[in-house]
């Protein structure tokens, strides 16, 4: 079963994933069986930072299970701007909700909220950090159109150094057997060094390329990723780098028939349009597979009673990290934990 | 029936207007009847521009058949802000909701949006264009106040130029048999060219006056308007229009006993709060019957299954309007139809 | 029975109270029971000045009771944006909905609603005047916590001028037998004379003091209140007071063991997170306590039938209080009533 909270998708198993995922492709196809399964429920979407579209999927996986939705999507209309820790605002909420989804902008708010709270959390974005349900929908999403999560050849293209859904992803895949990986960006964006570490140490062949065409016949799968305006160091290296990776109808020529090409949406122009009817294309279906995807975590999660967890004991020292939730709530115990060599921040993991 | 969408009451004849109607003085009289008929079902409220009025009604028209409400009012709080197509937006929350109702600052834009949505769309306020559930609801309000939409002497006062439930109005009550309209308003306020062609295409006889006080005695009904300050050009401007044509105790005088007073809301002083209490101000009542206008519709449209409407062909040339939808987002099809001898835009009608 | 609608909680009796507070305590234990209670029912919440935690409170109040909602949080996205009187929004928002929450920063402006609602209004704030249900969910807290409203000895600290909930609560414990006060602030932030006036006429006795530590053994209840920075006049007066009165280990170890510690929340620092886990903190149960005390006064509000209040007369002559709503909407006629000597208005009660 899965852990209490849903922090990083890493913290559970391949049989967890196997069975969220069964869950979800049975909802799909029996929606009506689970229209009223959280009857009575309330979930509640914090989302320090707006996030409409993730928001949206929250609220309606909770609707379509028969439960009620309660939350906020500005921080400036929050207690928050009254100067309430996270702590505070939690530990009342968790009074309220039976669930809680939660998007903030520094990493490691959701860990650190789990501390305080009486009911399930779900971490729907930590700032760069994580954001476990878009791999879940992933997941869901290669499950119901691939029937399969091994022996697939991924490729990965656009900003692979700034996007968290693709280190997740990446991570995610190491898991399974067989799996290769095409890397495809500039030099400039390539999937950070410890990324690289992991598919190492998985075992799964990768390689970098600079060529999208190029690597379009080998695919089975294509992660397409916008070039994030908000990750860029200033507006010249973002209009540098947007247009080079732009998936269009030549290159959709050079595929094979049963490629998929998946997006985490939002797209600005990384897809062209003109493509957007190939039935290859499965992004729009991918959302919704999102929604089956967090109405069989909300089902699962809810199963569980409440609780407080048990705090850590604070380990004395700082972490370095300045957008690292501990950096700005000072009551939150600093908790490291050695990672090879190195000690890294149990929060933001930096 | 209804068309699939909702985009401009003209689009629908009036069998469809008689049966929706009918429908919602049938729901006024029997709430509890309806009080379960969407039950399960999502109506998506997507305001890029904040109406929270109409927003509502809308919420509250869907929560009173039972169903349930997701979506947003605020276009910076929205991946719009990231960046995103109307086709992906629409495309994304047509697989969460059951229906949607739109309210977008450009023109044509309600439209555009059909040809990518998967359920149902109601445009509710496409900039200054369009209006349809006003229209509706001003129609549901004759029928519960007067019985009938024929033979009724019909003043219309305040700014006629830019006021679009006006010229919708209008358009509506010149397809019955009888009806007679009585213009009031400032020469610089008066309707635009093509509705008085209109008019005189339906052989509706009407007048163009100055005075509110000469035409009161004549009148079956009377729909006063705001003069909208953001309508206007200058600050200036606005203060020198809008004290004219205020409804007050004096006039009340003068008119029929049962005159009706309707008004789209919200009012500033065009109708002194001196006779809210005069019997003959149906304008709350208007929007209790707005309630029932919704209620009936979003029944009706949901009565159908899902579907993607066939894509027009792109003509190749574009729309003179600059606040046109297709003059922002450029991947719609711009298709243009002949009204007598020019051609107008199939989105914005310019 | 309560009267239609709750402005002040001094306009109801002490059997209301508890009649009230026994059915809070009720549905604490039996929420069950109440899950349908108010199905097909429509809570409004009109929040005129964003206070998120009350709002969510409202709404899981009436989510609990199988109840929806509607409502807004932000002015600038409503239809006052376009100049709409409170009237004009409450006439119409009382004819979605069959009960409205209302917060607002006038003072008197949700006495002014009630004159023109079809439906019961709750206070939910009208600016530094009144927040009856706060106060409601003081008596809730001590009913469950302590099980009596008297005979307690109640410290009250931190901002005494400007906080209504502590003027509110002072004025309700005045009502018991046996109460006693003390009043713990510095001499700049004391409770305002006719608080004193009115703990005198009821007999209770009082003191005055400066120390915190001092009054921690005497004390059954503790009542912290946070020293709002937007009460004060200026950034150098806040930074002045506000770390004065800070419950810490020290002073807990000073007080009994069946103290109960209340905060009407949010918290900035007054309370140390160190003592968090003391069981004697009782403010987190204290939002949970106010929930069932939303969802009582709820249930038997909506027990009602629809009406409007007969209006008042007009009195010709202006309240003196720049904040009070009948000086911003001039339609709402002005009432004073006699207290003592002096007139007072009867919507800002100044």
């Amino acid at each position: 079963m899965l852990n209490r909270h849903l922090i990083d998708l890493a913290d559970s198993s391949v049989e967890d994933w196997n069975e969220i995922t069964r869950l979800a492709g049975d909802i799909a196809k029996h929606p009506g069986y689970y229209s009223s399964a959280c009857h009575g429920k309330i979930l509640a979407t914090l989302f320090y930072e707006p996030s409409t579209r993730t928001q949206m999927s929250f609220q309606t996986a909770m609707l379509k299970l028969g439960g009620s939705v309660i939350g906020f999507d500005d921080p400036n209309n929050s207690s928050v701007a009254k100067g309430e820790s996270l702590k505070d605002t939690i530990r009342v909420v968790s009074g309220y909700a039976d669930i809680i989804a939660m998007r903030h902008p520094s990493a490691g708010s959701a860990k650190a909220a789990s501390l305080y709270s009486r009911v399930p959390i779900i971490n729907a974005g930590d700032g760069g950090h994580l954001h476990p349900t878009q791999t879940l929908t992933d997941l869901v999403t290669l499950r119901g159109e691939k029937g399969r999560f091994d022996n697939l050849c991924i490729g990965l293209c656009g900003d692979l150094r700034n996007g968290r859904t693709v280190h997740s992803l990446i991570k995610a895949m190491c898991r399974f057997h067989g799996n290769r990986f095409i890397l495809i960006s500039t030099p400039h964006l390539r999937v950070p060094p410890y990324i690289i570490r992991i598919i190492e140490e998985s075992g799964c062949p990768y390689k970098e390329v600079d060529s999208l065409a190029e690597a379009m016949p080998e695919l089975d799968v294509l992660y397409m990723t916008r070039i994030q305006r908000e990750r860029f160091l200033s507006a010249e290296e973002y209009l540098a780098q947007k247009g080079v990776y732009v998936l269009d109808k030549e290159k959709m020529a050079l595929a094979k028939d049963d490629l998929i090409v998946l997006h985490p949406l939002p797209r600005v122009d990384e897809i062209s349009v003109d493509v957007d009817d190939d039935p290859r294309m499965k992004f729009f279906e991918q959302t919704e597979y999102g929604l089956y995807a967090r109405m069989a975590l909300i089902l699962k999660m809810l199963e569980d009673e409440k609780y407080i967890d048990p705090q850590p004991k604070d380990q004395g020292h700082s972490c370095s990290n300045p957008r690292c939730i501990t950096r700005q709530e000072f009551y939150i115990p600093r908790v490291f934990r050695k990672v090879g060599d190195h000690e890294i921040c149990d929060y933001c993991e930096e």
